[in-house]
Formats: C-alpha cells, sequence, structure tokens
C-alpha cells in the first residue's frame, strides 16, 4: 500500500495505522478529520503524517467515521478507483441505502469486533485487531479481487476474517453488541452518584461498555433500529418472565430461568 | 480466634477460609456443606479441616449459605454465645425478618462486595477480599464488642470495612449488583447459539456476571424484591426514553441520553 487516506482520526482509524505501519503494510497515512483538536492530537502523536481535506485519488480509503456517515461519503467517493473499506457496526442498512446506486466498484463492508469504551487518537492501540474476527459482508458489486486484497490488509494487521450476509450480520450485532449497550446505557441513567463508591466488580464489567461515545452509538441505534427492536422485544419478554417469578415468589422458576440463562455464556471464556 | 464453623463451603466460604489461614488468624475449619461433592472438594483442596453436621458451640460461626437460608439458621442458633457473621447480599429483609425474635445476640450482619461468577470450593482465592468493600448493618440488637471483633477479621483477610443502615443498603444494592445481574440473566436468554462465536469483548464483560449463580441469585431476587422492583421500574422508564428518541428519528435525543449515561460512570475506573 503506498498510503491510506483515512476518514476519522478516532480510536479504530488510528489504531489501524498504527498497526498497519507496524506490520509494514504502509508508512504513509493521511487523515481528514473534522475536530481540529483530535486532528493535531493523531499528527503530534505521529499516529497521521498529514490532514487533509479530500482523498488522494491514487490512494486507497479507510471510512473509520461514524457509521451514518459512510453511505454519504461513498455517494461523494462514486469515481474513486483504489479499494475503499469502512468499519461500521451496522452493514445491512449501508447495503440497502447504496442498492440501485452507482458507487465505488471497489468498495468492501467491514466489521472489526475489535470495539472499546476509550476513543480518540491517545486510546489507539497496535494491538486492537490482533486475533479480533473482522467480519466482510460483500455485495454483489463487491469486486472479489478488491475483497482479497482488504482481507489480506486486515490479516496483516492480526484480524481472523469472515465473510457474512449484511443482513444476518446486522440480526446478530443486533443482539451481541447493539442491545447490550443500549441496556448498558439505560441502565447508567439509573444509577446515583453516591452508587459508585459502593460498586463492585460486577458492575464495573457489566457497565464498561456504558462509558461508549455517544456519536458513534446513536448513528448505530438508529441504523439498525430495525433489528435492534426485534432483539429489544425477546429482552422484554424474557424480563417479563424473570418479574412474574419474582412477583409470584416463585424461587424454582426463577431459579431455572437463571439456570438457562448461565447455559447460553457456558461455552464463553470468561 | 479458636476455630470456624463455616455453613455453606462455597466460593465465599471457602475463600474466607483460605485467607484467614493465610493471615494467621485462624488455623481450624469446620464446614457445614449439605452438597456431598462440594463438601468432599473443600476437604480434598484442604481448605476445611472438618465436615460438621452442626455448629461447635464455642466456636463462631460464619453464614456463607444462600440468603434466604440466613434466618432460619440464625433461630436454629439463637442460642449459640460466640459471634455469627454472614454475607448475604440483601441485609434489610434479613433484618425485618428477624424484628421481634430473641435472635443471637453475637450476630453480625455482613456484605463482602467480592462476588465472582464463579463458585465452589475450586474457585476459593485468598486475595478475594484484598482491598474490597465489606458492608456491616448493625442493627439495635448487634453488640459494639462483636461488631468491632467481626470487622478486625475481615480486616485481617485485606477488606475495608464500612457501616451502612440495613434499607440504605438494600436500595444501593439494587441499583449496583441485583438490577445489572437480572438485566444479565434476561439478556441471555435472548441469545442464540451461533452468536457466541461473534461476540466480542463488549459481550464478555456485559454477560459475565449472567453466569452467577442460580441458587444464590434467585435467593437474593426474591429477598430483595422491592428495592429491585423500584430500580427496574426507573430502567424500564430510560430504556422507554431511548426507544422513543430511536423510533423517531432523533438521533440527537439519543446522543444526548448516551451523553448522560457515560458521565454516569466517569468517575469509575475502567
Amino acid at each position: 500500500m503506498q498510503g491510506l487516506t483515512i476518514v476519522g482520526a478516532g480510536l479504530i482509524g488510528c489504531s489501524f495505522a498504527l498497526a498497519a505501519r507496524n506490520a509494514g503494510l504502509c508508512s504513509h497515512f493521511e487523515a481528514i478529520e473534522p475536530d481540529p483538536v483530535t486532528a493535531q492530537r493523531a499528527l503530534e502523536l505521529g499516529l497521521i503524517d498529514a490532514i487533509v481535506s479530500e482523498p488522494a485519488v491514487e490512494l486507497p480509503v479507510l471510512l473509520s467515521c461514524p457509521s451514518h456517515l459512510v453511505v454519504p461519503w461513498l455517494q461523494q467517493l462514486a469515481a474513486h478507483t483504489p479499494p475503499i473499506f469502512d468499519v461500521a457496526s451496522v452493514k445491512g442498512a449501508i447495503t440497502q441505502q447504496l442498492a440501485g446506486q452507482t458507487g465505488p466498484a471497489g468498495f468492501v463492508p467491514c466489521h472489526p469486533i475489535a470495539g472499546r469504551e476509550t476513543s480518540g487518537p491517545d486510546a489507539a492501540d497496535p494491538d486492537l485487531f490482533l486475533q479480533r474476527l473482522v467480519i466482510i459482508t460483500p455485495t454483489g458489486n463487491t469486486d472479489p479481487a478488491v475483497a482479497a486484497l482488504v482481507r489480506g490488509w486486515w490479516q496483516a494487521v492480526g484480524a481472523r476474517v469472515e465473510e457474512m450476509d449484511p443482513q444476518e450480520h446486522d440480526r446478530i450485532y443486533a443482539r451481541t453488541s447493539h442491545l447490550p449497550h443500549l441496556l448498558a446505557f439505560a441502565y447508567l441513567l439509573g444509577i446515583e452518584p453516591t452508587d459508585l463508591q459502593h460498586s463492585g466488580g460486577g458492575f464495573r464489567d457489566f457497565s464498561r461498555i456504558g462509558a461508549s461515545d455517544a456519536d458513534m452509538w446513536s448513528a448505530i441505534f438508529n441504523m439498525n433500529r430495525q433489528e435492534l427492536k426485534v432483539a429489544l422485544d425477546t429482552f422484554r419478554g424474557h424480563l417479563d418472565e424473570f418479574i412474574a417469578a419474582i412477583d409470584s415468589g416463585d424461587m424454582e422458576a426463577c431459579r431455572r430461568l437463571i439456570h438457562k440463562a448461565r447455559s447460553r455464556r457456558s461455552t464463553l471464556e470468561r
């Protein structure tokens, strides 16, 4: 890679730059970053070599901006010929919005399962993608040769790559990522300021994702609202089962529900 | 301490034995344990010196059984003179159930904020209480001299001790511990078996407490149902605010809610 334009010099964009530089994949990174403080910090830390106002025509582009900005960027880059890949947590909605449009032929939809509740250039980590899963959701328009190239870049920074249907992606991540974030945010709104000093490790782990970025997550919730609401309805049904067991003082029913819940997680390491 | 009878040779009971032995606080531990496999394992691991059928009259007693068994044990031990302390996650309900009864004068209600999703003697950890908070909720019946003694034992195994009103305890832990467990369990019931292989660190942290013990947590939910339902109503109200923002496509409202949620956790380390 002779260089890469990164749209959005946040945690993911800067971590990719750092990892790609360390892996010898690329040594020149240009970034488009609307926030001047973030832009300055990415330069100071040596993560980015130049702040630019638009992608150079000859360079591949990494769209590491909030999810709702991916489609507008792709429309703007319709004539761009080098590969373009994104990192948005929503894939089906982007594919649907692009359907029927003449987008860039070199677009490869990607989603690294490597989030973190911290953000910005200071949180950049060269090992962020190490042994992490990256989901690629090719569409009918995706050039297989370009997809193979982008797959190789992710592998170069240490990731495992898996292909998936974009709608299936959105169903799975509504359940395993978007719903937990929504629950953690809603939960934290009910916490009293003095509660924290009495909280234990369970609280800390459970609410960690509740410290995630507001711009990023408001965009994800809105883009994947359909699948998120399916997951939420399922959750509410199960919560009501628990409440019924607790209200009726049926400890055995409550115990059975917990037992079933635990078993859903049993194959996962701690 | 010339010896200690431990009622329930699970994670907490065995960890206390291990920590107390290491600290030189006590070197003889007898246990009452209804499950023969657990009892045998606690002996094999050298955590417990003898399995007995009732507490020796001259020894202090640690009630590390599920929360709903604390009051029945206290009734059975009404004539016991050495100190008795428990580790139940619910304190107000126990105090209420004991009100007006002639219970043991040496009972000191305790709650170590040191849970873990693993259980049994094999999970025992001598450092489980190190730098952890232990809440003591003395009642009108609690002998201050005995409370001071029990406080010293917790400090000997590395804990920080704080006194609190039992009802205030139940309100705080309904919010910071019982509700998150309930949400994690209800959430896990909606997970598909194939979801785990696609899940990331956020899922793992958020759902970790959902692997907790079923007997223990069904008892806690039932005993603290009143405060738990207050916390749950608050949670549902906040969840509905999010849903309204997402349904109406009001990303700015959604962003504001997330921002507020994040700030609730901002003073806590990761």
